[in-house]
């Protein structure tokens, strides 16, 4: 197993059906569907273009994928709200007679629970199920194959922790803390840096497997422009958990240089810098960039819950860094410490943003991605 | 639960990688597909029209299929000989620059262990791949989409036993049997019965999916023209089987009534019965059948390897209808039953058939296929 793969080992949400599981704590990422579903059908309406948008292959067959789909419910969800809104433009195009199959990837890393999304399939889909393992930062399907490609709240994850977050000799050097909120800006610059590459190898793929005119809607976790996300109830919960894993170390526990090696592989950009990203690279027309009100903006946060979300998205990762035994642990002096910051009984506290991008893959591919394998 | 689906969960193979799984007992299909190589790289090269036969799309990607694929290694092999086969016939004809990307989908059943298969995928691979859950004997992918389906030694599976061989009220009433063989001639006719069903719905199904004049490889594990199973090593080994569930029957181990409804889901077709079912399915030119000459058909049995393979092959279903608890007893008493019968040092035993069949989808499907979903 090379480094590469042991690190999307790392990466990948609690499996199965239990209580601590991926699949019954992701109420919070669906509150994020349910926002977009309607900008969904709205910006399928206007750019599904029926006679150009599929010049490769006379339109039997609609080729949606989600990548980073986990283990459902969420990705049928999105997956039922794409082929809702394809098929509404048929109908207002008095075109129902020529709907198209549907053809559905589900795309995760290769560790995550394919067995479990699987069995959880619904039972009365209106379309042909595959699962696709493998990093969504690397070519998945053959060229010009897909019409649609989804992606919700997964490319916060970075392929990998910036590396001179972690060298003590580096300005980047992240000491005592394990992410970049509250730390100097180099830490942030190059948290910054691995998220313009990730998102740029991302938007590349999915360029050459989409054909020209192909629709994208991706769904990133944001942080609003100019707030800081050390003020922010996400900053605040890795805040705590880092300082969590300093008393525990200071306990004996764990390793103190154990610590200082593990820092959180996410960035949440802005909405200038996700506009920034998508330019540089190229590829797409940006249709629409929103940020998507969600019914979390009104929410005090729920901090019972929050913990069980933490545990299903970040277990993997704390087992994989250091071992089996102290996520029990952990996560119950994190959910101890912080029901008793100020921060929790703030309803005005500062939230991140859900921004809801639509990209269409331009028409002709520059060179050097035009006919690249 | 429905009932259906209960049926596909006894029938999937030993998951994983450990000494019992179906992965490292396999060796006995892979022989099959050593032998079926040459066959399949000259019977492409006869058969693939670069011109006509993918008329649904210009030729960008070439969809393969594997059909009952379990675990691997034996279908990433599979796979290889099939593109190697591809390339070959572009290459003779001087058509090297246009050999088209692959596209491959593994299918089996949803109780597959589907984790495992994607974890062993080749790392080399020259294709992209995706998983497929479900039963083969139902559509599976969008219509005209596929160019070559590929099955290895899978259909003998019966998609369920036949329902007369456990009513004691019919002439098939299979009364202290676990098989046909050796069991009155009403038994091995409602194998029959099942086996033309299912492979009717296989090939109606795959005829679908395959683009008009698309190519079809099957290997099948049947029995020779005029041969009594009940006189082969197989039929040895299920009667031994048979025998040893009645042992612990009458030692009290199991209920005898849990013995008489039992019934292995397996039925070994000749080569003109074959040729009788693909003619009356209707769907596909039948371009050649031939029976394999394996290693197997000059070696004598070797007992301890047939026990694992046994395991493999059996153990999901007799943990599904005995309960967890018996199986390592009865393949013990089975191994210990079947190292005495004198078949085992018979260099002539009569041997199970492994036909290879190569089918070319007819370019018009007759109603009411033609356009149907």
């Amino acid at each position: 197993m090379n480094k590469e793969e042991l690190g999307y080992r790392k990466y990948r949400m609690e499996g199965g059906d239990g209580p601590c599981s991926y699949r019954q704590n992701s109420n919070y990422q669906k509150l994020s569907l349910d926002s977009a579903k309607e900008l969904m059908n709205e910006l399928i309406d206007q750019n599904l273009d029926l006679r150009n948008s599929y010049n490769v292959c006379p339109l039997d067959t609609f080729r949606i994928a989600d990548f980073g789909c986990s283990v459902g419910p969420n990705t049928f969800i999105a997956i039922e709200n794409i082929i809702e809104a394809v098929r509404n433009k048929h109908k207002s195009m008095n075109l129902e007679s020529k709907i198209p199959e549907f053809q559905v990837f589900f795309n995760d890393h290769v560790d995550n629970d394919f067995n479990c999304l699987f069995k959880n399939l619904p039972s009365n889909r209106q379309y042909s199920a595959a699962g696709v393992p493998g990093s969504f930062h690397r070519r998945l399907f053959p060229r010009s194959t897909l019409h649609f490609a989804h992606c919700s709240t997964s490319l916060q994850w970075l392929s990998k922790v910036p590396e001179e977050v972690t060298d003590k000799n580096s300005p980047a050097w992240n000491e005592g803390r394990i992410h970049y909120g509250g730390a100097a800006k180099e830490v942030k610059e190059a948290y910054f840096i691995q998220y313009g590459k990730d998102l740029d190898s991302f938007l590349s793929a999915r360029a050459q497997e989409l054909v020209p005119g192909g629709l994208m809607a991706l769904i990133i976790m944001g942080f609003p422009e100019e707030a800081q996300l050390s003020e922010s109830i996400l900053g605040e919960t890795f805040k705590t958990l880092g300082s969590c894993l300093q008393d525990m170390a200071t306990e004996g526990i764990i390793e103190e240089e154990t610590v200082d090696s593990f820092n959180l592989p996410f960035y949440y950009p802005s909405a200038s810098e996700l506009e920034t990203l998508v330019e540089a690279n190229g590829l797409f027309e940006m249709e629409r960039t929103e940020e998507l009100v969600t019914p979390i903006k009104r929410q005090k946060p729920d901090v019972r819950a929050a913990a069980l979300h933490l545990r299903a998205v970040l277990g993997g990762l704390i087992k994989e860094h250091f071992g089996e035994g102290i996520v029990d642990g952990l996560l119950k002096r994190h959910f101890e410490k912080f029901v008793q910051n100020p921060i929790v009984s703030d309803q005005n506290y500062i939230k991140e943003a859900h921004y809801f991008l639509f990209l269409k893959r331009k028409m002709d591919l520059p060179t050097p991605w035009a006919g690249q394998s």
